[in-house]
């Protein structure tokens, strides 16, 4: 029997009328023959509830903030448990030590290291559905642990590993992945399927389906994600999978923005080995979050221009840094620019196609529209421009690279 | 080190600021030498929530309800603990199935059959207080189990046993025992000590300050409890515990009182070997909750009068159920009564003091009040009456006994 694992995230499980819909949802995939396992996140609200409460104490012990807000998943497997009873499916729900999955790490921000099938299966042999709470686990201290925020999408692709599934469906409140920001662009397609690559640099970029850990963990287990509506069941969404042939005759097959980023720029930095480390090690410790990295070393002199970008919430700290820095490596000045924006263009077909940055760069000149920074990867270009300028180049890439007629 | 077990109930914790109260509480107890285990429920409001929508669902699944419910407290046992370090008190949370506190029986209705103490012993080592989610405890099978609603005061009792507790305090939101209901007389007095077996009486009585069960397991495990507020909490309340001396010599210690009894009277029943187990099994499969019994046999005649009272909610269901038993059993006819109120008076001390019974009825019947019914223990006399008169009769036994004199 084929194994399907079902994830609903925290809106689709929202109340209990939006439970018995999930419920119905799985009757469908369950009546058509499958062996199915649930991984469900908590009803949405209460996490942050939970969160509300905890932070109205003033202390800190993170193996009681998993215990506490573990109790949310709890309660949304329990009750889609009941409501696929409801409907004469047999189903019971488990909880992270139960299974149990194993966690390793510091809590809140645990790592599965195993879950163990075998409960699963023995109920498949009796068509059991197994309703499984996520985002949380138990650690080799015996404690509840949670795996960070999105975690639920992390448990059911490690159980769909785990338990060797056909396809890992994740409901949530979106039909899928599109071309674009549906809410920038007018004529936006829906995509039937992208490279796990491609979502990457998709989700990195804003597109907010799935969080790229979830993502990487597809990538290590090699699981199939299709991407679902939970209001919209009947539509298959998106596929996320290994490299899809029929993508890759279309060089670009997304385009994705970021705004509020800020460019730093040292100029005349004095260079030598392990200075550009340095550098990036001292913003790292401080959590600042570096993106683009671009350097233009001067041949005649040992000087470089080093440019990087930041969120421009982080801009004064990274030029505290900086400044810091002062007395151990040499540089004529920092300047810096905020008010930008990141707009890429995304395809796994652009190793095969040459001649696509030259009519991306083509496209946005002919847009007025100047590049302060270009940055490259083998399925992505990004350029940084003028943030009020970010609608007019996502509208016209978008165009240019025919994606309304995908 | 002396050991205490302190039980917050649901009024109790029923916000973060009552809970950082708690933890006042539990503070001054720590820091005058006691190790301190600490039993809590669900923050007020919370198991009614979880019902709810439990309620919305049409099917049943008690492991399942089970589940949902014990949610409630492991997040008040986190949250507690937590408000524990914010005044720099070592603290840290435990559910049922991580000490474990094994349970048996059905799922919604179980028993507690053990409460490992390692763990928390080994807290103790390092002046650690334990913050034991109340209520839930683990199966055989390794599923939730819970033991009943007040089922924390039950766990607080057998931890305290297990623990060999010097005391185990419940804080609650009465400050104590009262010698009859302070809604309906004005001067009444607090006890500072009752026996268990008055508590039980008192408690079956309607003086809902502890469920009798959680007494009947303080008698079984020789635990003295202690009912405090915790909203006055330099107040010691009631102590619960064994026959106490000093109130030997006073015959009564309390009043109490339930309306909405009714009566019922199977007149002129052929009375054989049987007949009345017969007739009360029939009741009891039912659910039908028989609480005082009398028979008037009349010696001339092999016939009887049989007596007996239920709640006013089940007078209908029990006539159904006399019919249904014509085919069976002989008798003439059956009359009941409903507005009746039980009237008792209570105290360990009865037992030596002869002429309690008259100066009780005698009392009754100067206040004009006709006694229906009358049924006594060793500890207890119980009588039923008109339930218009339960004020006066309750005013003038109060008087009578000079309780409001304690």
């Amino acid at each position: 029997m084929s194994i399907l694992v079902l994830k609903f995230g925290g809106t689709s499980v929202g109340s209990v009328d939006l439970i018995k819909s999930a419920a119905q949802i799985i009757k469908k995939e369950y009546e058509s023959g499958y062996d199915i396992a649930v991984v469900v996140s908590a009803m949405s609200g209460t996490t942050n509830k939970l969160i509300e409460n905890i932070n109205l104490i003033n202390s800190q012990d993170d193996a009681e903030y998993d215990a506490i807000l573990a109790s949310g998943e709890q309660v949304t497997s329990g009750l889609l448990a009941l409501a696929l009873k409801e409907i004469n499916i047999n189903a019971r729900s488990w909880l992270g030590w139960q299974l149990p999955i194993v966690t390793s790490g510091n809590h809140r921000h645990s790592l599965i290291s195993k879950i163990e099938n075998k409960n699963i299966l023995d109920g498949f042999l009796n068509r059991q559905v197994a309703v499984v709470a996520g985002f949380q686990g138990v650690g080799s201290n015996g404690r509840i642990t949670t795996i960070g925020r999105g975690g639920s999408d992390n448990t059911a692709v490690f159980l769909a590993s785990a338990l060797n599934a056909e396809r890992c469906d994740i409901y949530t409140d979106v039909d899928g992945v599109y071309t674009t920001d549906p809410r920038m662009v007018d004529n936006v397609k829906r995509l039937d399927k992208v490279s796990y690559e491609e979502m990457i640099e998709m989700a990195s970029q804003g597109a907010k389906v799935l969080q790229t850990s979830s993502v990487e963990s597809a990538i290590k287990h090699n699981v199939k994600i299709q991407v679902r509506s939970s209001f919209d069941p009947d539509n298959m969404g998106t596929l996320i999978s290994e490299d899809v042939l029929n993508n890759e005759n279309q060089a670009v097959t997304g385009v994705a923005y970021s705004k509020d980023e800020a460019k730093v720029t040292i100029i005349g930095l004095v260079d030598k080995p392990g200075i550009a480390a340095t550098i990036f090690n001292s913003l790292s410790v401080k959590s600042i979050n570096v993106d683009m990295i671009v350097q233009n070393n001067f041949i005649e002199r040992e000087e470089t221009n080093l440019t990087f970008t930041v969120p421009v919430t982080d801009l004064k700290q990274s030029l505290q840094v900086l400044e810091e820095l002062k007395s151990i490596i040499v540089f004529e000045k920092v300047i810096s620019e905020d008010n930008l924006s990141k707009v890429s263009i995304i395809g796994a077909g652009m190793r095969n196609q040459p001649g696509i940055a030259a009519k991306m760069f083509d496209c946005l000149s002919k847009n007025n529209i100047n590049i302060e920074v270009i940055s490259t990867s083998e399925i992505k270009i990004s350029v940084l421009i003028d943030m009020a300028k970010t609608e007019v180049a996502v509208k016209s890439l978008h165009q240019i690279f025919e994606l309304d007629k995908l």
